[in-house]
């Protein structure tokens, strides 16, 4: 406990790691014996490697790969991992070291140790790879390597293979891991979860103290850098799930300011809206939270009509949530409540089923309502189709707003998926609108000029979904009353946000 | 001016980079026209592009790659720059953004935009870099291209030279451009030398209010954090040097801790001594400082005698430091200085001259002294040859110690270089001390065995050479009264550390 917080970083669980690979383990044997394929064979992954910038010899600081991160759990740089498909063991490989490491970077650990520490079956030296799993392969022939190949379908790059000397000794499939991997992660277990809540809590909590010192003034990476080491000093996180979008004013309409060309440097101005996209990763497990409210700490009316226009579709999505429900309809859902609710305040005119026809919903929402969260913000498995006879043909949708989703699946229980709908008046979008016959007869153009510079409100909170419903692991305000009352100075509840 | 700091981000003036371009074309029309050829041509530099985190879509931070931001100061990735060498003619190029960018990554600017504020005679779009060149060319055949490939010598990578469709149509210069272009980063200019100061203003300032917390019982990451937080939140540096190094007790032995396979975790006990090294960067040019200091606010006559041994050697190489001193000299003063100190204090016995001879400094040193500092903090140009025939042979030197110079270079007005004596207590160089006959006769073994558990002490500054010796731009406590001064809560002169 610290005067800053009411939190302190959770002792971290290995067995969050032997779990994923028992879960894993499982998940693939099922296919194998479903095939009618033997029972053998490594899983092997290749973990990340550290990185420099450019030709020189800076060292970034380095983040474990994501899904050897969900395996093996391992912090450090070079590692491979293996398990062992017939007898469950999990074999873990540690790169062999040179004596100067331990005067240039810090104690040279013994396998034992790594062994003990990431609760693995073995650990070897990372050149041994060949030798050690063929020692251990207790099948005739060549002994196959599961590999991770496949699709990211928010990036559209493929995941790299494991490479090492001596793989010509092995046979290789690169079809069957990527998929069974990758449906683990879409369900998170009770660790998992676990993980994701804390981050969630340090970093509504540090929501809670940006808006707190939010002034008039301030530069808006003064307000990044609150919620930085708010959630790095009481909250040990040193890394954030995503570069903080810290945008104010016209800047809340960029989707994803913040970054290098766009390096959240505005001048807080009295009037202005902000919204603030920032989410801490504790243990590689992350967070994803928007809050948005104005830079003075009272809501005018016009301000308040959009922010509930998407609080309340934020909190209809919320209420629908449950298992087998499907995620188009909850992103149709946000759009309708937000079009609805910017009829009832004269900015839209004409009938909304009509406007949904017309797809005018993405005009002011062209972000899809959420994604998958995990140990990437954007965690993997919003298309997945191969070998799941289960799931129904999973298709990015081509019309806009829809197009952007990043996944179209229903939901199951244990996802854990964000639902950040928003309202935006970007101009990029409103002037082709404005322009076009199919859609210029429902904007009110002299409402809509009044929120000319006003940018965007979006309210995002990640949702774990239950066997009845939902919880919302996010704990930020988020009622009007609750933002000015917080930013007035009222406690925030911490009995609500403490771990 | 705000209640944290007595500084505030200063104006950065382009004309740093227009003076940058100046320098390069005056020092490579010098070298053209001495080597008789032809004065005509593009220098051609192509900046860095955003990175992703594996296969994923999560975007790393950019920062621009060192060169390309020495000559253009461009912010933002994807851009290429040249220089026409007959005209002294500057042509920026910028990425043709697709129009989706807007809603997603904000205003799309416009070329004019690009070429007034980075300075330059004309802006185009990068993939008409061949065309555009071609039109601007005078001379007579194929326009020769000269690009960036050369050596870094502290990685030993080489620069990637600028690519792009139709580069085939000129000719290509590999080895004129690197060695000058390197050479002009090493003589810093006025502006330079100012954001350098900055750097060094804002983080000696940040070193100060992490020595103000550091409590007993604290993590080191947390004073990390306060460093990171002080240098953003007051001074807008959004990325530092380097990795924080925040080693306590046994820690501040490994010179290059802080990583993510030693990420400043350990807790803070009363009797250790914190090693603090980090350093802010502001547009791109950085600081790189170190302090040590007692945790709990006093020192002991042991740390005070370590402490001083290395404070003495800061302060006699900062004595002698003046153009055409030898850098190997002062790393040899430094070694000396300290192992004086040592023999003073009764833990090294026998004569100093001998202990020099046989390399005893390198086993409590095993690092450099120092090492250039500006766009990177290991900046480069330490080990320049070619085309210099002022410059001595500069090979890398075989011995203990000397070997890990990242330059023995004689000074010359305008370089920047770290001072950074230490004495560390480091088992993997100690034990093989104590088992060598050359070396164990002068180790006093009791006495060592006090120091078992210390770890060391750094002391780092940066300095400018000047025309008659050189000035310190950092600006921390380094006597022990200062230190302990400022630890129990004696104002630390911030007229010394404002801009
Ligand atoms: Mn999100
Ligand atoms: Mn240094």
């Amino acid at each position: 406990m610290s005067m800053g917080s009411s939190l302190w970083p959770p002792k971290v669980l290995m067995e969050l790691h032997v779990k994923n690979r028992e879960k894993l383990l499982a998940s693939l044997r099922q296919h194998l014996s479903d095939s009618s394929r033997p029972l053998n064979g490594f899983v092997l992954l290749q973990g990340g490697e550290e990185q420099t910038r450019y030709d020189t010899d800076h060292l970034d600081l380095f983040r474990q790969e994501s899904y050897f991160a969900y395996l093996f759990g391992v912090t450090e740089p070079g590692f491979y991992g293996a398990i062992d498909v017939a007898t469950g063991d999990s074999l873990l490989f540690a790169p062999r070291l040179p004596s100067e490491y331990a005067v240039w970077l810090g104690e040279i650990k013994q396998l034992s140790y790594f062994k003990e520490h990431y609760m693995v079956s073995t650990t070897s030296f990372s050149d041994e790879i060949g030798s050690v799993l063929q020692q251990h392969y207790q099948g005739a022939g060549k002994p196959l390597l599961f590999l991770l190949h496949g699709l990211n379908t928010d990036s559209n790059n493929f995941s790299k293979s494991a490479e090492f000397q001596g793989i010509d000794k092995f046979d290789k499939d690169l079809a069957t891991l990527h998929p069974i991997l990758t449906e683990c992660r879409v369900i998170k277990s009770k660790l998992e979860i676990a993980l994701i809540q804390y981050a969630n809590d340090i970093s509504s909590e540090a929501h809670v103290e940006v808006m707190r010192k939010t002034k008039v003034g301030m530069k808006e990476y003064q307000l990044e850098s609150i919620f930085l080491h708010h959630t790095y000093m009481y909250g040990g996180c040193r890394h954030c799930s995503y570069t903080c979008i810290c945008a104010t004013g016209e800047n809340s309409a960029v989707l994803h300011y913040g970054h290098a060309a766009a390096p959240n440097d505005k001048t807080l101005k009295d009037g202005d809206m902000a919204l603030f996209d920032m989410g801490a990763e504790y243990h590689f497990y992350g967070s994803d939270i928007t809050c948005s409210f104005p830079i003075n700490g009272k809501f005018t009316s016009d301000q308040s009509l959009i922010y509930n226009a998407v609080l309340d579709a934020h909190n209809a999505v919320i209420s629908s949530m449950k298992p087998g429900v499907n995620w188009v309809d909850m992103h149709i859902l946000a759009e309708k409540v937000i079009l609805e609710s910017l009829k009832r305040g004269n900015i839209l005119l004409g009938d909304v089923e009509d406007m949904m026809a017309a797809r005018l919903g993405a005009v002011f929402m062209p972000h899809g309502l959420g994604h998958f969260l995990g140990l990437d913000t954007h965690d993997p498995g919003g298309y997945l189709k191969e070998h799941f006879s289960d799931l129904q043909s999973l298709e990015r949708r081509k019309e806009p707003g829809l197009k952007s989703l990043r996944t179209t699946r229903d939901l199951r229980e244990g996802m854990v998926i964000t639902v950040e709908p928003g309202c935006y008046f970007i101009d990029a979008l409103l002037l082709p609108a404005m322009n076009s016959p199919k859609t210029s007869k429902f904007l009110n153009q002299e409402a809509i000029n009044r929120y000319k510079d006003f940018g965007g409100v979006r309210i995002e909170s990640d949702l774990l979904v239950t066997a009845a419903g939902c919880y919302n692991m996010t704990k930020c305000p988020r009622e009007i009353g609750e933002i000015e009352g917080v930013m007035a100075g009222a406690p925030w509840p911490a009995k609500n946000i403490s771990c």
